[in-house]
């Protein structure tokens, strides 16, 4: 008779998992020394959108895009206060398509942004050329990331220090060097972030100044289920 | 240079896990038909406690005990009200000491306990043999289970219904055929107590009265995040 569920094939069920299984399994024991940290280790990726970690005493939910972006950014300002943000050269320069006073508005920033890691180059009079994008953004789309930077110069007008909008630049682009909600991550990735994370000064609240994490202690668990 | 973390390989590292490992990763795609069911996909079980599943809309968290105490309790009852609770022959009886008070206090109640897939016989002044114990239960410690019902059924005293002292003497019963919490169960072991978690009525409840499942759903979780 073939058992459906547990229904029809009782607590033994339980007990007869001994034998290898070819498959996947996600039951693996956690990290013992991960779970010793204050961000915990790893154990599951939600909606693809938040990590869920097991601490010594409970559990965190992180939001990866949240996390991560600030990670980013906390990155480009350290590089910026202490050697200027480390550019990559594009293999081939990429040329965006921008209104004439759109371009010109940005080759007015250039020194700036180069500062940033961004070099720029007028390309006629609609068109820029990317030379190098900030090497801790990872491989970006250029246009976007022009774009939103164009964005945040068009909402910051002239107004206040060169630092507070050079850094609101930095905020900007720290997004486009993030991980995405939406996108899988691997045990590693999620772990190696954990540990950067802890590591990295403000790193509890995005650059929005929401939480990155939060926390659901065993007491709090106890609560939800009754047992306080 | 050997990259420490994300700070020195950055978001870079996050494209860069294509090629295949050895490792166990638990970040296989969770289950789509799962996903749609009331009570989601396992994805992960944190502190050898709590089940966590990702849902639709969200995530519960399942109390492995709780849950698996109800749904054994729950067959016992509907097998004894369909045919009598089913019984499984021990190898070799299981001789328990007792007092001789408590000895005969069992025996008094042989009979109904047979109809409960219990069967005791006197060994001798101060002892019982359990020659059958209910197989709803699995293997269980027969020693345990006898001490475990005189306690119930000196709770009880001979007040009440005999059909809610029978429940009584199943309710207890069904702690020892269930998923201790402790125990660390595997993915299909998770999934298979959720889908008969739907299937059981009452299943929403421990044998107490406490939630055995609470929901997290994704607004809720947003709002942790402030989002919301």
């Amino acid at each position: 008779p073939a058992p459906e569920g547990l229904a029809e094939a009782p607590a033994a069920a339980f007990d007869g998992f001994a034998a290898p299984s070819a498959r996947v399994e996600p039951d693996a024991a956690p990290d013992q020394a991960a779970l010793d940290r204050p961000l915990g280790a790893a154990r599951a990726q939600i909606h693809e959108n938040y990590i869920l970690a097991q601490t010594g005493d409970g559990m965190i939910l992180v939001d990866q895009h949240a996390a991560h972006e600030r990670l980013v950014y906390e990155r480009l300002k350290r590089q910026m206060a202490e050697t200027g943000v480390t550019a990559q050269a594009l293999l081939i320069p990429e040329i965006v398509e921008l209104s004439e006073g759109d371009a010109a508005r940005l080759l007015d920033h250039a020194g700036d942004l180069a500062r940033l890691g961004l070099s720029v180059e007028g390309f006629g009079p609609g068109a820029v050329a990317v030379r190098e994008t900030p090497a801790a953004l990872g491989r970006v789309d250029a246009a976007a990331l022009v774009r939103d930077i164009l964005d945040e110069l068009a909402e910051q007008g002239s107004s206040g220090a060169l630092e507070e909008r050079l850094h609101a630049v930095l905020s900007r682009m720290a997004c486009h060097g993030s991980v995405r909600s939406g996108r899988r991550m691997s045990a590693e990735e999620m772990n190696a972030l954990l540990r950067e994370m802890e590591e990295t000064p403000r790193s509890g609240q995005c650059n929005h100044g929401r939480p990155t994490w939060v926390r659901l202690g065993l007491d709090d668990i106890e609560k939800l289920f009754g047992r306080r």
